[in-house]
Formats: structure tokens, C-alpha cells, sequence
């Protein structure tokens, strides 16, 4: 699954033009609240405004069409606490594609729902051990061998990470329309697919940005792994609002493209999360579910780290349910 | 003020060109849950994102960069309940332009607020006699007098309305882009400088598009006017959660377009208003404030008049205080 060599931008554009009938060009938006805050400049790019409101579906999408004809007959399965769940089921109903979930019992009710709504089939998992993710991976592993079906991990994976680099090509067009560069681009991080395919485009080694996983404390795998140069498990343990954060440690190939690119680990707490949640819907009027809004949390965290930077923010996520939005917001 | 001759597309793009710099690509959102009820295709425009939060910015821009150089020095005074406050007050700082601004007292506080912290000087107007609008304006052009300030009216002006257009001219280009056309175009309106900006380029005399003002009932005096062939004044009185929509008569400038290119006027009650700002926030993630959200609320309301329709529905602001929003959403 790891990559020899890094994917090309050559490469890389051609999965965009794959992809880009499907998908929707998220805005920038400056907030001149957080701009002013690091006496610089800050540009969200909101992927909670994608398709099926995260950019899982990018990866999700560009997955399933690299499946052969005989895989696409059997139909997939994949385990996925939410937003890959949303995302695969859509992608599989717009290819024709059948797509069997596995989530936690415990999943948001609104990512469950969504997922069947897109007509997907859902077994819900009630195992915890060794983690949620891990009983639930082997669940859906056990479906694929019983149905035959193609077994899909929700973020370890290279070609779901080439799927997400595209929010990094996007990006990249759109900040050279503006006649815009950035100095750091921040990217929520659970598994990793979303920084690590960002970074195919923006790091110290390909252009020299830098280029930030920002995660949940006690789920840094990332940042723990790039720390020890080798695939590493967090503590988990604490109770966090992020749902859709909380791996324990980074898949296997983004984790190797994040070594190679450079990029940078960095864990904001919970506490940070209301503010950059009541932020983006006062003045962006953005609705951000809890893990999306992480890196915007980042900014608010560390301010002085990016003093009189220009950064790139990535907001990841806006599939929250009513009742928990408005026990955080209001 | 008035169009002796409509904009012709070369000078609707030459003023897109003008503006693009200093604004946002707003994306286009298909509604899944919209286009099922109509069995059609429902594409969500939301100048929410635009900058100061709605598309008003556009026009106010716009209208200031054709002020001679004496103007610019002199700045400017208008009155605004809000939206065309804030994007003129933003709008001013940028150009380095001094922006005066005359608001009803009861005006929501954050459209105030965020037109004070954008540089701009704000009077207060408690008179509402003959109307909320029509007092404020006699103030703002007191102080015109006085100060030899530019007056500016926030919606009668045919510069201001082409600069509306560019929702229109950005819209063309996004649906060209995609393959796309559309049957219908469903603005939101108030004084009407918005929808008579987009039947520039959106309407059945310029290209085969019906094109729909949406307005709250009460308040629909586009739909007077359209139907009696002359700017007519509606009754007003109703209490509406749509602050932004109040006026009383579109103007003269608006409705002359209006008549011309064949634009349609619906009226919509404020009891589906809800219901649009809450499927704008769990289906597309979007922060809109009432008026923004009423053209939304006009497909709910009659969706058999828009069966097997693809539809271009703009949300056009999202400056909603959050205990008003709480109010109307939880």
C-alpha cells in the first residue's frame, strides 16, 4: 500500500479531472477575525460544503473507480465511524456500486442515517476491543470474505489518499487564480488521508510549505508517529467531542507519505473546539461538526505560532446532529 | 437612474472582471432533499459565503470603485437595515473610502455591530414614519446636505444592480462549466436590485430562463408591480422574521429591469422560513439568516410549480444573530 515514490503532479491532476464532475470547488474564505488574531492572514477552505459534507467523499469516489469490473459487480464493504461511511455510500450509488457499512453502535444517528439513506447496508458494531475501529475493521472483514465482497479500509489506503490530495489541487488553482501563496497549510488529522495527500502538493519537500496534522489530544498517533519515525499508538482514552478523530494511530501509507513530505504533528484539546465552532457559524456561517473544526481550533491555540503567517485552514467536516450543535454552540 | 438600454453581457463581464479581485466564487449545492420533492434538480447559490455574508457586497463595491476622485475623498452616506450596511462599510475600507451609514434602531445588533467594527460611522434612526426605510433615508440625505457626503440609496441604483449581477454572470460561467442549464432562477428580494441584477443574464427575454423574486408576503411589492405594470406599494404591517426583506416598493431602477426582461414575482409566508433554515443547515451545512433563506422556503411552499425543474435557488445572506437563530432552528 506504501508508495515508492510520491505521487506526481501530473498524476495528481488527472485524478482531479477524474473526480471533478462528481465533486463541488469549496470556497476560500478569509476570516479576518482569526487574520487579525495571528497578524496574518487565514483562509478556510470549507470541504464541510463537499458532497455529503466532508472530503472523504473525494477519496471515497476516486476508490471505487479504480475498481475492476468483476469488483464492481461484487460490491464493497468498509467499517467507518461516519464520514466515509456518507461518503462511500453516495459514491457507490452514483457508480452503480453496492456498498455494505460497518459502523459503531455508537456512531453519530445522523451519519448512520445519511448512509442509508444513500442505500447503503449497515451492520452496526457493539464490540470495542481493542478499540472501536479495530472490531469493527474485523467485522467487515469477516462480511468480505463470507460475501465476497472488496474490502475497503477507511483511510490506510493509497488511493483513497490520492482521492483527498485533490482538495490539494483545487487549492493549489485556486490560490494561483488570487495571485495568493501560503507559508502553512493545517489539516485535521484522524487516520491521516487528508494531510497526507494534501502534503503530495504542499510541504517543505515538494514546494515548501509547511504543512500541519492537527489532532485530537490523547489521538495524536500522527504527530507521535512522525515524532518516533515509525507508526505509533496513541493513548486514546480521553473522552472528546471529534468522533470522527479518534484513531488511534495513522494509517500505514499516509503516515509514510507524511515522513517523506514533512509533515508536522500538532494536538489541540476539546476546550478549543466551542470557540472555533461558534466562530465559523458567526462569521463564516458555516455549520462545522466538532471534528472539522480542529484546525481552525489550532489557530486559536497556538496564535503565535503562525504570527504574520498566510495559512491555509482546512475545514473538514459539517455533519452534525441538532442536539449536539446546539449543546456546544448555544 | 433607469436602463434605457439593458447591460449587454461584454459590460456585465467587464464589471464581473472589476470586482472579482475583492470577492468569492460562491459554490453551487445541489439539494438532494429539494430535488426530490420537485423530481427535478435543485442547485443552492449561497451568497451566505460572500464577504460581510451576503451578495450585497458585490454592489456596494462596485458602486463605490465608479465614484470620481472629489467622491472618493468626500465618502459616503446610505441607510441599511443591514446587509448593505455591513458590505458597504467593508466595502469603503478596502477602497479607503469613509463610509456613513443611517440604520433603523432596531436593526439586529450583529449587522450594526459588524458594520461598526468594518470602520464605518453609524446614526441610529428611531423615526418609522412613513416608513422604517423611508425615515432613514430623509436622515441619511440630511446628512448628505450637511456633510456633502456622496448619498447613496441601498437598492434604487442601476450601478449597484449591475454589481448584484455578477451573481449572475459568476452563475453562467458555473453552470457552463458543469454542463448544466436551467429552467427557473429564484431570487431573493427586497428592493429588487438582486433579481433585476441577475435577469441581466438570467430571464426569458435574454436567455429562455424564467426568473422568480421571491418576497414575504406583506411585503411583495415587486409582485404589486409586476402585475399592475408600475412601481406599487405593498401593505406592509405583517410581522416577518425577514428583517432584510421590508421594503415596501422595489426600485424604480429594479422594477424597470424587471418589467423589461419578464421577471415573475412569488410570495412566500414566513411559516416555511423555518423549515428552509433548518434544511439549509443539516442537508448543506449553510448558516442562513431568515431573508436569506426565503427563496429556499419558496420551493418548499410550491413545489408542484417547480415539477421536473432544474432550479437555481440563491441563499443570498447568513448574518443572523444566534439567539434569533436558536430561536427559529432548535
Amino acid at each position: 500500500m506504501s508508495p515508492k515514490v510520491l505521487t506526481s503532479p501530473e498524476q495528481l491532476n488527472a485524478i482531479y479531472a477524474q473526480i471533478k464532475p462528481y465533486v463541488r470547488i469549496t470556497p476560500l474564505m478569509e476570516s479576518a477575525y482569526l487574520s487579525e488574531l495571528i497578524s496574518g492572514k487565514v483562509l478556510v477552505k470549507p470541504e464541510s460544503l463537499q458532497v455529503t459534507g466532508a472530503f472523504k467523499f473525494r477519496g471515497a469516489l476516486y476508490r471505487l473507480m479504480q475498481l475492476d469490473k468483476y469488483q464492481k459487480k461484487q460490491g464493497v464493504v468498509a467499517y467507518s465511524s461516519g464520514n466515509f461511511a456518507v461518503g462511500l455510500a453516495h459514491a457507490g450509488r452514483i457508480l452503480g456500486i453496492s456498498v455494505h457499512l460497518v459502523m459503531p453502535f455508537d456512531a453519530p444517528i445522523n451519519k448512520i442515517e445519511n448512509a442509508r439513506r444513500q442505500g447503503a447496508s449497515i451492520t452496526l458494531c457493539h464490540d470495542f476491543q481493542p478499540s472501536r475501529e479495530e472490531a469493527a475493521n474485523e467485522m467487515a472483514a469477516i462480511l468480505a470474505s463470507q460475501h465476497e465482497y472488496v474490502l475497503l479500509h477507511p483511510f490506510d489506503d493509497l488511493l483513497l489518499i490520492e482521492g483527498q490530495a485533490t482538495v490539494g489541487v483545487e487549492l493549489q488553482k485556486q490560490l494561483f487564480e488570487s495571485g495568493l501563496t501560503c507559508d502553512s497549510m493545517l489539516c485535521p488529522s484522524g487516520g491521516g488521508s487528508l494531510v497526507a495527500g494534501c502534503s503530495l502538493t504542499f510541504s517543505p519537500v515538494i514546494n515548501g510549505t509547511e504543512i500541519y496534522a492537527i489532532e485530537c489530544l490523547g489521538y495524536d498517533g500522527m504527530n507521535l508517529s512522525l515524532r518516533e519515525q515509525v507508526v505509533t499508538r496513541a493513548v486514546g482514552g480521553v473522552s472528546s467531542e471529534c468522533d470522527a478523530l479518534l484513531a488511534l494511530s495513522p494509517g500505514q501509507a499516509a503516515f509514510d507519505i507524511a515522513r517523506i513530505t514533512a509533515v508536522q504533528g500538532l494536538s489541540v484539546s476539546d476546550s478549543y473546539i466551542k470557540k472555533a465552532l461558534r466562530l465559523a457559524f458567526e462569521e463564516l456561517h458555516l455549520v462545522l461538526e466538532p471534528s472539522g473544526a480542529i484546525a481552525l481550533a489550532a489557530v486559536l491555540a497556538f496564535p503565535e505560532k503562525f504570527h504574520r503567517k498566510t495559512l491555509v485552514v482546512i475545514a473538514s467536516g459539517g455533519n452534525v446532529d441538532l442536539n449536539k450543535y446546539k449543546s456546544l454552540v448555544f
